[in-house]
């Protein structure tokens, strides 16, 4: 059994931001030289998620709209976290709705996607260093 | 270490339906002969799930209504992914909520699951065809 | 390829109880003695989840309103499935915003976790037993 672990650094300029991973993970898939066995990708963050769906810009935009509907950043006092002296309670309720990780299968040495399947790293507390880890495991 | 890959096709008459596939992935790890490891199942479409829970007539009817209402289908304009001709916006989200895959642990070669887990596909833009993915690893 | 499987049982005494399971999961990972590999925790009910977040006093009973707005359990009679004489069809959709399981990878031989990752078992149909399963594979 082969295994390889990364860690990836994200530091977004703004609290929400949806940012497309999949060059880099398939960058360490294939360092890794696994032809078959799985890919892990998850936060080490619990106010940020890792999650597969579609790059495009409308539907990005779409889900900062309905997560911010599903679970509101204000009035932050609503919020008992918040009485920490924090303000993002919010952001552990959007990681839960959109994921903390993703398990990939690698078949004949690639991510074994479908057309339109791409890797997001989902920010919801930003503007500091947050990591991710990449685990492929396999042979 | 042992791995067998395989796809699913599902083509939906309806929009919104959910489908028990248990039997199916059972099949595929007899196939496998693995005694101890573990079984992704993952849909390969952004608009379609994979998720276990009962199956009882009234809660997936209770499914699809909570999710209309969490995510709802019309009006289509309400999402900016639908300026691109799509209608499936909801969709997108929907599967977020649902998931888009479970990791099962395969022990002296059965899925290893409690009394009334069930896999289910879930599909929220049907009427053509989609495919699932199903990998076991093991030994 | 080594692999560990075990149940762990809960019985809590309130219907909504989130439960930090942490230390039980590293105590297996020892047993284990993998020190390159995945676990897997999940439930093996459909109406609790396993998910990673912060333990942190207010945030855990932010949760319990969150999903309770998202998945009211009252009135009960508003759920089909509750004609089957249950009354925990809000907790089959809690689950399903919550997440069944976690995977999280193994390196040197520990969980692989960022500074404020935290397992939690989180019931939402309790006051009975329920079990969860923990696969530990890896080498």
């Amino acid at each position: 059994m082969k295994s390889i672990t990364k860690y990836l650094t994200f530091h977004t300029e703004k609290r929400f931001k949806l940012i497309n991973i999949t060059p880099e993970i398939e960058k360490i898939v294939r360092e890794s030289a696994v032809n078959e066995g799985i890919c892990l990708v998850n936060s080490m963050h619990i106010t940020s998620s890792i999650f597969i769906n579609d790059d495009e810009i409308g539907l990005l935009q779409d889900f900062e709209k309905w997560l911010e509907n599903l679970a509101p950043h204000a009035p932050t006092e609503q919020y008992l976290h918040n009485d920490t002296g924090e303000d993002n309670a919010d952001a552990h309720l959007k990681r839960q709705i959109m994921g903390r990780e993703t398990v990939i299968a690698i078949t004949k040495g690639k991510l074994d996607f479908g057309p339109w399947e791409q890797i997001f790293y989902g920010e919801f507390d930003g503007c500091r260093n947050k990591r991710i880890l990449v685990k492929v495991v396999g042979e």
